[in-house]
């Protein structure tokens, strides 16, 4: 590695739980001072600690004024940040920390959920040509008015990319507990295997659709801004999956067709019966979910005679209760006969970039799940991505199939 | 009471250690606003809170850059105004917190022990127009570059006065957990009596020679900007001590002439024997010490022929161990013959205004103290105190003889 180059390195809550952690990132930290040149580090808060600030809150507060939460949670990140400088001290190494807004972190005024508008990096920029380790808070910002604000859960990867984006580092490195990204859930198919390189498409997709390594947000900021991820592990050294553009149409065809298979078990199925009056009822159905913030997934609609239809989505399960109420106030406007909730489902997808080019794909997966004896209930696809709703029940056997005829077998299109 | 009124409060880290004590202080709060008009709270980290940062900090560093210990110690007082305000949201209460940054607590940049230079309050101004109760994190502000610096222990009382000063408050309430500022130690006395009202000038006495109610500092920037401190309980509903200047010379004449007596046992008595070459020999022994931030209180040089000299001074007891080191180099440039450290001596100290325009209290000090078989081994005097160090074992008795003698029997000058 060259020492004239620039990396982000960001840590999770439980890289920094307790002191021999601790010093374990600091020698990733110290190796990389000595080998790539500037080390910009982004840190979450400490292992439970946002947990038990949370709880703390709720002992005074049941609602909980989101400005205020943010001040608290806040808090969090800086104790990090702060020992973690302390502790590359003691091992000789000149660092100064960062919160938020001394980073220059500039958010919008959506407590708890803020987006980064941009960074103002030059106090960052100056303390990195006086050859120091900069450490920044994850998760935190302030908004035009000087007030605090957080970005939401995993938002310390997005502050890494974000500041990674502001500098033009030539890579942010996100460690977590696994070694990279994987082709399918290593807990499902010993035959998975770690992902050498994806695209920003294929990991937004994977990201979506139930592969839990990387925030999603993060991914798009890396994509708008065109940054160079590796995603590796805090516990060895291992190179990681390297996330970041195709660079030309002949390394796109080299691709496999499918880079993985992915699955989400927190999906359920909501159909909707005998609803009337078709033309705009869907929207309607749809747009007032939307105004409620439920994310609906796949869609199902069948029409029958006379304009009765019925129509089938999926939520996810956090959203159950609020969708209830939704669809119960929604009897006053939409006339429909009844409402099931079927939780008993599960998604099974493939991803790759490389499926563009290659058609005959969808109908490969459906015949692999038919073989198998996997009925398919609801389909969805994007350019790079074919998803299908099946019982909760055959979620490992599909997962197992799939993987098997489209990564293990690669040969086999 | 008005309700045009601008009044600071601070309530310290025990008066927020848990959810009963916060909810105790939104009464006091409440009934402020309600009764009172514009309501600032500056507030300690909750319970312990400082001290377990501290040992956190020491699990990973043995020295402690002090400024990334300001950045980890001020998540205390952070996770405190986001509590306190949380806490009223949920009682129905407008409030909005500030950490210092926010507040505008401009600082000089010696970390853990900074001073305020101003606070730029026009966001507590804005927000207190808006009719918002205003909640400011004791102990914390900010350099020019940014960066976070800590007030040191008792910092949290400065920040209340000086934000009471920026804002012209009427007052400034600090809530602790006794009744006001007594004539005397109740442990020690019973017979002590709470102070309705001290000048500034007697509190900053009282405060330099044991009583420990009110942080020197917070003192010193009261009389400086002439803010009226009301020091009072956070458990009961009392008057408290009123901190003020002496309006005329009628109520100076009035004042009884001592307002209190106070003991310090952390006292250390060095003596140095031996000292030869006497002129300058004492300015460069106490400039030495000085210079390693070594407080010596009283001082006694006794010369004998043929320039010979004994000194002895007071110290502070955490300061031996820098002493002993101190006079352990100094041998090489000062000739003397041996060091002696005595830990069993203890101070006792009268204090009043009143005394200024009374002789004869010196007198009847060492009288009643002769009376009772109490040894004065050194003797010092401001306008407004004498202080006496005495043998330790006799401190109890020497409070209650001279409480008796110049307080109870106030009709006995």
């Amino acid at each position: 590695m060259a020492k004239n180059k620039t990396i982000v390195m960001k840590f999770g809550g439980s890289s920094v739980a307790n002191t021999e952690k601790i010093d374990n990132v600091c020698n990733k930290i110290i190796y990389a001072k000595k080998n790539v040149g500037n080390v910009v580090v982004t840190v979450s808060a400490m292992g439970k600690t946002t947990d038990q600030l949370i709880e703390l809150a709720r002992s005074v507060t049941s609602s909980g004024s989101r400005r205020e939460m943010d001040v608290l949670l806040s808090t969090g990140e800086q104790v990090s940040i702060a020992m973690l400088a302390l502790a590359l001290h003691e091992r000789g190494y000149e660092s100064i920390s960062f919160t938020g807004i001394q980073a220059g972190i500039l958010t919008d005024s959506v407590h708890s959920e803020a987006k980064i508008i941009k960074i103002n990096a030059s106090r960052i920029v100056k303390e990195l040509k006086d050859d120091k380790i900069v450490i920044v808070a994850g998760f935190q910002g302030i908004d035009k008015e000087g007030n605090i604000t957080t970005l939401g859960r995993g938002g310390s990867d997005t502050t890494a990319v974000a500041v990674a984006a502001a500098l033009h580092a030539d890579y942010c490195e996100i460690y977590t507990d696994v070694d990279g990204v994987y082709t399918t859930d290593p807990n499902i198919d010993a035959n998975a295997k770690k992902i050498e390189r994806l695209s920003y498409d294929e990991m937004l997709e994977l990201a979506s659709s139930g592969a839990k390594v990387l925030h999603l947000r993060a991914v798009e900021f890396a994509k708008k801004y065109d940054v160079v991820i590796n995603l590796r592990s805090s516990f060895n050294e291992n190179e990681g999956t390297w996330i970041m553009d195709d660079i030309n149409d002949k390394e796109k065809m080299e691709k496999p067709v499918v880079t993985g298979v992915t699955h989400d078990n927190n999906q359920i199925k909501v159909t909707v019966f005998g609803l009337k009056d078709i033309p705009g009822i869907a929207s309607k159905l749809f747009g007032l979910l939307a105004g409620q913030d439920i994310n609906v997934d796949l869609i199902v609609q069948n029409v029958s005679e006379e304009n009765i239809a019925t129509i089938s989505f999926t939520i996810k399960g956090e959203d159950l209760d609020i969708t209830e109420k939704t669809l119960e106030r929604l009897k006053e406007n939409i006339d429909y006969s009844k409402i099931d909730i079927d939780e008993e489902v599960a998604k099974v997808s493939i991803i790759g970039s490389g499926m563009q080019s290659h058609p005959g794909v969808a109908s490969k997966m459906f015949k692999i799940l038919a073989d198998t004896g996997i009925n398919i209930e609801m389909i969805s696809t994007s350019p790079i991505r074919i998803s299908c709703i099946i019982r909760k029940s055959k979620i490992k056997n599909a997962v197992k199939v799939l993987h098997k005829g489209f990564v293990t077998e690669t040969d086999n299109i």
